[in-house]
């Protein structure tokens, strides 16, 4: 790709456009947005820029699109599949000075957001109200709303209500070509022209900047249940998880954990958990206005679990101790990722093929020597296999990981499911989206993409191959 | 524009394609074929064509393109906005000989359906299996699901369950360039790639055309209650919905009617309902999988309804009270248009905002005259706004209508809301979506429609002024 370099006249103009003080191109800092959370990669963007309004983004695209300089919008940092990576240097626009949130309208159920307002500040501050926003990425201590909308993520309240986009009623985007637009409306329904919103939802920052966020928001339950089953074998446990869905029960998050993933979990916390023997575990929540109804849904799954061959069931008796068996849960990925060099995949697959899945992931661990751990959102058939180099030497690693990772992927299509559920193709993935996506439907994507950013200056060499 | 005319070359070619006893232009179908249920609007097309394939559809527009040669989709002609009339004659492509559904998969949750199966046949078979598909369109005894899809229809439970855009999991789609594609998996999330579906849901079938759907489906709740409350004023009926909701209970549907609505309503069923002196009513309806705690809802509600001024609450005590309380509302569409010429409006704002949508609309009626009936899915914010020529002198009518309708969609805008919730713009809306959308957003989805259709055959003149 043939683009201009960021020279001392566009660091000036863009002083110009956000002040001195919002200008960086110090080498601490170029390194600083340099990385996200995706394995060890390390790209240097030439200057950060960070604006505070759309007026001032539509100037800086502007610019970079007459100069031709490419553009990286970044959020908080945390993606999964490099997103936020500036892989052709030039600009990266961090968006940590959009945070605020502008409205919660409790009245409506709705809220008008930044896109950098941190995730839990803004899932702290709806609770305040008794309302409820879903979305619950493992990230969300430091991840920007406005990412999660790039990727739209998802986490293990998915299962029951949902992932990002759908709270998403509207967006204020400038598109890379300048044109500061709005999407939607403030509505629960709206066929008034495309579906812009959507489009944008998931574009992993390539067809525009998200500026403002309008949320749709429910109402909070006002009550919930965790209970934590372990199972003599993987299979049982992955089985299970769709026959709970057909006796009738929506739980509010259905987790997979394989037992290597629990190991590693406790190593993390320092901590025993109980069952840790077992073979795989389902951690189960439910959720909802009425607490004796809960604990007939929990009898209920007890009933379907047993059935299906788990051999013990801890109930969370308070507060407390279902806050520790989350702890549990949400530690697993930093937890697997810190035993030695690795590759996340985002497997997802219709709920019922999970055991499929699991099976052949590990049977191409096996073929080639390598370490899998699987766990994740098995409720929404969403499994995240993590692929550790462990003890592989160098050149094995290199050598197998490529086809090992297609091989899974291969499978993971073949059942009906696809490469990514909430993480994203951005660039770690983009190698694999052709095992999922025919040459005509990338066309056709690259065609949409071409129309909003003529010059290819927006997070250019994401999702598709150059 | 500069379509060519099907001439008999054509005809041969498409009866080559999809063989001679599905090709139809005489005199009767081409009249049949010519209208759906927006107000008495009428274009023909040149020619009909039946294919049974998505390669058949490939070929067809294949040969539209390289000809120019306008081509329109027909599902079940059930659209209220237009989107189905052949405004520029050539080529109606009849979807009727879609109408298998390939699969109901129960374990996953999942359907996989042709666009030419009727929505009410759907759901029925999915509930034999104890699956819900809620999306429930007034048309749905012969609408087709493809054309739900087209106008993402809604209907009165989408306030709990949300639209029909809320169930779609991927498409088969053949592209007005006659590639076929897939969109989406068969997943609950996916970020592999922009969100093709979603930009084809709504999309009115200007994009493409439809010929596999991949529905997602949840369990079928096993009880649910209605009740019908009355109150003395509309504004306090309208106030009451949001109440609702801020209670902390979502219902199942939350509909509101005017007086004349019901009157209408009890005109065409030659029966009598209580409280029809009432100035408004709303119908409430809650389901979940406890009966008791659905009581509890209904007393909760009860409560809400009685402090906001309802003056009496009917239950419906059984199932045959049920379906009669829902024929009252069923048929309200229908009533209201046979009382004399009208036009149609969608409006959707957020649902706080409704007592100022329903006052604005009526100052705006007294304004000119004119005579407005407002009733409709209150529980999302979506009120359809019927305004009737009733004894107006067609001079009037003519002369007022257009202002009135104008000043109606931009008071809808103004209270954050837009011109179609559920209905579509396609034909009859297209003049008024500048009064929603930028200049700014309109030449961004011309400009998309362009780059998926970029000889402008797939069903010309809807949503954009030409």
């Amino acid at each position: 790709m043939m683009y201009k370099k960021v020279d001392g006249e566009t660091v000036k103009s863009l002083e110009a456009i956000s002040g001195k003080d919002f200008v960086f191109y110090d080498e601490e800092n170029l390194q600083l947005y340099s990385k996200d959370y995706t394995e060890n990669l390390s790209f240097c963007p030439e200057v950060i820029v960070k604006p505070v309004s759309s007026a001032e983004i539509s100037e800086i695209l502007k610019l970079a699109n007459e100069k031709s300089i490419p553009v990286v919008p970044r959020g908080g940092g945390t993606g999964l599949s490099g997103g936020a990576l500036p892989l052709y240097g030039g600009i990266c626009i961090s968006m940590e000075r959009f945070n605020r949130i502008l409205d919660i309208d409790e009245e409506n159920f709705q809220a008008t957001v930044e896109p950098g307002v941190i995730t839990q500040i803004f899932q702290e501050k709806c609770e305040e109200l008794r309302l409820y926003y879903p979305p619950d990425p493992a990230s969300r201590g430091s991840s920007f709303l406005g990412g999660n909308l790039a990727e739209c993520s998802g986490g293990p309240r998915a299962v029951k209500y949902g992932v990002t986009k759908d709270y998403v009623l509207g967006l204020e985007v400038v598109l890379p070509t300048g044109e500061i637009i709005n999407t939607g409306a403030k509505v629960l329904k709206n066929v008034s022209g495309y579906n812009l919103t959507q489009l944008l939802i998931g574009s992993e920052g390539t067809l525009g900047i998200i500026t403002k966020i309008f949320f749709k928001l429910i109402p909070l339950p006002k009550f919930k249940k965790v209970i934590l089953v372990a199972f003599h074998s993987v299979e049982d446990c992955a089985r299970t998880v769709s026959r709970i869905f057909r006796s009738g029960i929506t739980p509010s998050a259905l987790e997979l954990m394989e037992r290597s993933a629990i190991k590693a979990a406790e190593n993390q916390l320092g901590k025993k958990f109980p069952n840790t023997d077992a073979e795989a575990q389902l951690l189960i929540e439910v959720d909802g206005n009425y607490e004796d109804t809960l604990d007939k849904d929990i009898e209920s799954i007890a009933g379907t679990v047993t059935e299906n061959g788990a051999y013990d069931i801890i109930l969370a008796e308070d507060n407390q101790k279902m806050n520790e068996l989350w702890a549990l849960r949400r530690c697993i990925g930093e937890a697997v990722k810190s035993i030695s060099e690795y590759k996340e995949e985002d497997t997802v697959v219709p709920r019922a093929r999970i055991p499929e899945l699991i099976k052949g992931v590990k049977s191409i661990s096996e073929k080639y020597g390598i370490t899998t751990i699987c766990y994740g959102h098995a409720g929404d058939g969403n499994v995240h296999v993590n692929i550790l180099k462990d003890k592989m030497n160098e050149e094995q690693w290199t050598e197998n990981l490529d086809t090992a990772i297609r091989e899974i992927f291969v499978h993971t299509v073949s059942l009906g499911g696809t490469i990514s559920g909430e993480h994203g193709i951005g660039y770690s993935q983009k190698a694999y989206l052709p095992l999922a996506l025919s040459e005509n439907e990338l066309t056709l994507m690259k065609n949409i993409k071409k129309t909003l950013d003529p010059n290819n200056i927006m997070n250019p060499g994401k999702i598709f191959i150059d």
